[in-house]
This record gives C-alpha cells, structure tokens and sequence, in this order.
C-alpha cells in the first residue's frame, strides 16, 4: 500500500490517503457525514416553517341576521412565539454545525485535535437540548392547532388552515431527524472515547 | 497513609478508603450528587404538575337577558397532552436517574467499570433529548396559558386560574432544572474521558 502510494505521488505529484480499514478514520467519516446532514436537515426545517404561511378567506358577520361577509386571514410562523423559538433553534443548530464542521476539517488538516473534538462534543449536547425544546415547543403548539384543547376553549385551526399545518408538520418532521442527528453525534463521540479508553 | 491504613485495617479488621486529592474519586462525587439530585427535581417537578389544580365558579349564560349563572371550572393538567407529557417524561427520567444511581453505586463496589459508564452517558443524553421536549412543550402551552394567541382566537386562562399556571410554571421551573443537571453530567462524563485521553 505504501509503495503504490509513492508510486501514485511520484506520477501524478499528489499525496493519497490510504484506503485501509480504520476505525478512528471511519469515525471520523460518519461524524462528518451526520454533520454535514445535521447542516441540511436544520436548515430546511428552519427554511420550511420560516416560509410556511396560507391565507383563507374566513366568514365574519357582526350582526346574526346578516349575511357575512369574507375577510382574508393568513396564518404564518411568527404570530406563535413557539414556532419563532423552534426556527431560531434550528437556525442556531444550523450555524453551529456548520462552523464545527469547517473547524473539524480545518483541524484534520493539522493533525489530531482531541481538545477540539471534546469542545465540540460538549456544544453537540447543548445543541441536543436546545432543538429537542424547540422541537417540543412547536409540536405542542402544532397538536393544538390539529386537535384544540375544548378544557381551554381553544379551538383547532387546521380545519381552517391545512396546506400551513402540514407544513408546520413537515418542518417539525425534519427538524427533529436533525436532533436526532445530534444525539447519534453525541453517541459516537462517546463511543469512540470509550473505545480509546478501553484498547 | 498506606501504613496508617493498614494498621486502621489490623485494629478495626475494616478497610477504609484513602482520603488523598484523587480527581478520579472527586469526579464520581460530583456524579453521584448530581444524579441524586437529578432524581429530586425531575420526582418534584412531576409531583407539583401531577398534583396541580385549581377549581374557580365561572359566570355561564345560555342568553344575554339573563342574569348568568356559576358554574365550576376545573384546571388540571392531564386535560392537556403536552402537560402529560412534560409528567411521563420527567417520571422516566427520575426512574432512570435512581437505576443508574444504584448502578453505579453496586459497580462502584465492584471496581471500575467504564463500559457500564459509557453506557449510561448514552442514557444520558437521551434523557437530555426527552426531557428538554417535555419541557419546550410545557412551556409553550404554559405561555400560550400566559399570554394567549390572538391570531389563532386562543384566549389566555392565567387570568381565571392563576395558582394553577403558577404550580405549572413551578414545575416547569424545576423540570428545567434538572434537566441541566442531566446536561452537566454529559458535559462533566465527556470532559472525565478526555482528561483520561490526554493523561
């Protein structure tokens, strides 16, 4: 393997990475991997709910006797505080993961980082706790307005507004794939700390 | 402080514990602490939601020429999933707390045992997960109690049952509590395997 290697510098004057089965290198390939895929997963949940909005055109009559009349009514994320918190949560975890991956690529370059990756891991399971509340916070909310509550006279809105609640739905789907992301990161982290320990 | 101990061992015939600076010993501690106390706030944030109710007469017109009449209203949180759920998921993790507990306690009789560690670190970080949801949800549907939704026509109910949403937000409170208490021994686990690295 070493001599193709020099071999393949010598002809083509690029370094190749040697392909042998290494578990620290795998490791590092799924860290990467769920990284990347935790950027995307966070991104488009925030981008999904960010963009999510109908509007309907809703009966309204001041007087019972009187015919009513329609007025356009929108529902969009921001009028729930919850669902603001669940877009900025994934808009957080987004940027985090991001810049925790270029700093990860930026350190391999340079060699073994073992600080970095125990920084890393540590900020990972504050990103666990912060998308997981965010999560919680916009599925209460999003149950609510599917099924109301009658105990507090609050009616469901999906009747009304079905197109925005699957998108709510969706976002909230994709959004928590990205958690889980997290906690797998988290996982590995741990078990790869283990494995150092124990061999 | 060897022969010392061996002579306490040879007079008593018991074998007591050295009582040097050992980070190792120190790190269980925190450990054993923060687990306990673990199990003491997520035990008590699920006892004062689970207990929390409130009963108030509240005014019930079938016309508008009558003079109302009283009726009572009762708050009390399994008449919402996400309270019931904020309960189930603190119960696990006051459950969960207490096993390890005792876990690592037997273990810790027996020796070292770091994959049993590990493992419960992973636990831990679902715990972070389940917990960190149920609070978000708590909490929205708390705030929703607070503030109300006008765009979504949910009136706010603090206004009628007001020691009700204080035992709640109590709860949440400590809930919040000892879900960092979870975060901390990740944290505090993850920093213990990389000193043990880098020593």
């Amino acid at each position: 393997m070493e001599s193709s290697q020099s071999q393949y510098k010598a002809n083509y004057g690029v370094e190749v990475e040697a392909k042998v089965a290494n578990p620290r290198s795998s490791v590092r390939s799924s860290d990467f991997l769920l990284r990347l895929l935790a950027v995307v997963t966070t991104l488009v949940a925030a981008i999904i709910i960010g963009v999510a909005r109908e509007t309907k055109m809703v009966p309204f009559s001041l007087l019972s006797n009187v015919p009513p009349s329609y007025i356009p009514l929108t529902a969009k994320s921001h009028y729930s505080s919850a669902f603001v918190f669940f877009t900025v949560s994934n808009a957080i975890a987004c940027a985090y993961a991001a810049l925790s991956l270029l700093l990860l690529i930026a350190k391999r370059a340079r060699g073994n980082a073992i600080t970095l990756a125990t920084t890393i891991i540590s900020l990972d399971v504050i990103m666990v706790g912060l998308l997981f509340s965010g999560n919680g916070a916009a599925a209460a909310i999003g149950l609510l307005g599917y099924q109301g509550n009658s105990h507090a006279n609050w009616q469901k809105v999906c009747n009304v507004f079905g197109t925005y609640c699957h998108q709510v739905a969706a976002s909230i789907g994709v959004s928590l794939l990205g958690s889980l992301l997290f906690v797998l990161l988290v996982l590995l982290a741990v078990l790869n700390l283990h494995k150092t320990n124990t061999s």
